[in-house]
């Protein structure tokens, strides 16, 4: 596994990486966060996408709450090894905290970001308060 | 303008999003970059994308050498607003310095990143040397 984690190049954003999570059945873009050498280890390890947590500064197995986790179905990385992607099957059919499928539920129309996102689940429920 | 540029979050990377670029006819992921405000700013003006680039330290419009530029069609960001995605026209039908389409050529199979890259042209020829 170390070759592959040589591989990238944490450097450029003081030791972590992109990481994308995207829909494998659909190819939407569910997600973006990052991952530092520890996540990327589990996350080949496990076959699920951990991400590094910047603002709790922890290891953060996505789902770990939730239960709607990513299983990692194909992963890539950028011509300068500094991105990884992986194509996921979303359990529970959401990614965003807010409960909709995808973080990005925001567009740009008419010189405002409208919410066009599609409600999964109710946050309130899942997390509790 | 200043509205929409308000409602970004360029705190938690230093002055910069996230930004990518996904090829509006075929959803595929073409790259990832930074903007910071100007760029972001010149996005929204021009209709095309301008990055902030790292390693040169200056704004970045894409394709102003290859001629390669990305003309947005749709712009997202994400639940907590330090990510921009668009959904680009991509001239020349490649995004990537090294000719390929896509940056993301690298697919992990059996322990170690594999080529799946298309390449559209010669960046040589491109670039020059």
């Amino acid at each position: 596994m170390d070759e592959i984690v040589n591989e990238l190049n944490f450097d450029k954003l003081g030791g972590l990486v992109t990481a994308i999570a995207v829909d494998d059945a659909t190819g939407d873009i569910l997600m973006v966060a990052f991952m530092n050498e520890a996540s990327f280890r589990l996350t080949l390890e496990r076959g699920q996408a951990v991400y590094w947590s910047r603002s709790r500064k922890k290891l953060w197995h996505k789902g770990e709450e939730s239960g709607n986790v990513q299983i990692v179905k194909e992963l890539y990385t950028d011509c300068d090894a500094d991105v990884v992607m992986m194509r996921v099957e979303q359990v529970g059919n959401a990614a965003c905290h807010t409960g909709r499928r995808s973080c990005f539920y925001r567009k740009l129309e008419d010189g405002r970001f409208i919410d066009v996102g599609e409600k999964v689940f109710d946050p309130e429920k899942v997390y509790g308060k």
